[in-house]
């Protein structure tokens, strides 16, 4: 988080987002890629792996997607918003069906109970800079 | 292409979505992803590096964007189609607006005008899709 | 492929790496990538999920091993040979493993057969591409 | 860090790896990747962007490279040590080509000094995990 927003705060452009916030969603969308990933593959090492399935499959689709969306976030040059705007939208639909699905599994499964809370944790920094970044403009 | 789809043949599970479409998405998806990284790169290595700047930027953000969607596209045991949705839309648009940006350099660069074309082409083969998935919901 | 070769023609930078073979590469990293996305889906969605566990896994690292390497090698501006060496040889062994483990599902099921064929094809390219190099630098 | 640290805890596989060494080399790999990402972009909105090309593609390559590092040591489930070794050999590797091009950089720009410090933080954990995993066969 501080060397986020250090690498923000010495970027040559300046772009009408609080830096603050946007460096909080940058770390909560990688930390959500790097938590959805090692839930995906506890859940795989499972014994009763065939209950796990549509948790795995989404794991892995919400972990692509945050990656991508960290990328573009952690980009200050030359923004289009309304391109940030849909991802961050996809971002956050992401997030929030595989965190229902994890939840799903949170009694039996330590590692869905926390992989829940990343996905919760993540797609409410994505719909709170939703509400902030300039034009406002989802797909 | 080929492989594309005898993988998608062989799959044990079966989606409501026309297999012969779905390969060629997946495949206008890897290309445009490979195009727009190379575009990036070409932009880079030119003199008047300045003035492709917001290119560079777009081609970064299409690449990672295509990338993602055509691995959740290449998935297909449990898929959330909303959430398939709202990714295919934010895909869609980033080809769009980094191919309207590529265009804008045709003339100049010829990386540019052959990807401009791949994010055309994908950009079509993406809201094409998005019309025949089940429920068809966008985010 | 025929894509991929006109934006290494129209690239502004020269490297000393035959263009052809260079292709070629690209091409077989970016469909191993997708690939082996889809055996892990199609594994994932066996019925017999078990006894794919290990295969899920190494065709995961596998496709994101090739999505980096064909990244990597998509660009030609101020390469660093020993580093795309290093990353070759990463790539080359997780294709030799992976297409391994497919293998031994060959017979079971016909899409470990076509993704075991894409992982040899791959390590193949991989390795020749090694082998004329400039300065052929492995870590 | 934390939360890493805990997804491995209740992971149900067990490996023969130190879990907090494993935990600190996973939170550097994906601070480096966000770390480069921003370098890149950093580079490419100087004024001088020409002086820093180099940088620029190094700082796509590393973080790439670490994105896809980060994603193996985050499974635990039926790990190919040998393969791991041969990612992280490449990865130790475009740690140090990047930092070194950073840190010529260090003193004209801000975040080039940032990054060249992530790039070291992150090769050292690399190496240091290298000379601890089971069987230790770098490719």
């Amino acid at each position: 988080m501080k060397h986020i927003q250090e690498m923000l705060q010495t970027h040559p452009r300046s772009i009408g987002v609080d830096e603050r916030r946007l460096a909080e969603t940058i770390a909560a969308l990688y930390e959500c890629a790097q938590t959805c990933t090692t839930c995906a593959d506890a859940c795989l090492g499972e014994e009763m792996v065939e209950s796990l399935v549509r948790c795995i499959r989404l794991n892995l689709d919400c972990a692509a997607i945050c990656e991508t969306t960290g990328a573009l976030l952690s980009r200050r040059t030359e923004p289009d918003w309304s391109l940030i705007g849909a991802q961050l939208t996809a971002c956050a639909h992401a997030c929030k069906v595989c965190g229902d699905e994890c939840r799903r599994h949170a009694e039996m499964h330590e590692h869905c109970r926390i992989c829940a809370e990343a996905c919760r944790h993540c797609e409410q920094f994505c719909n709170e800079l939703l509400q902030s970044i300039p034009a406002h403009a989802a797909a």
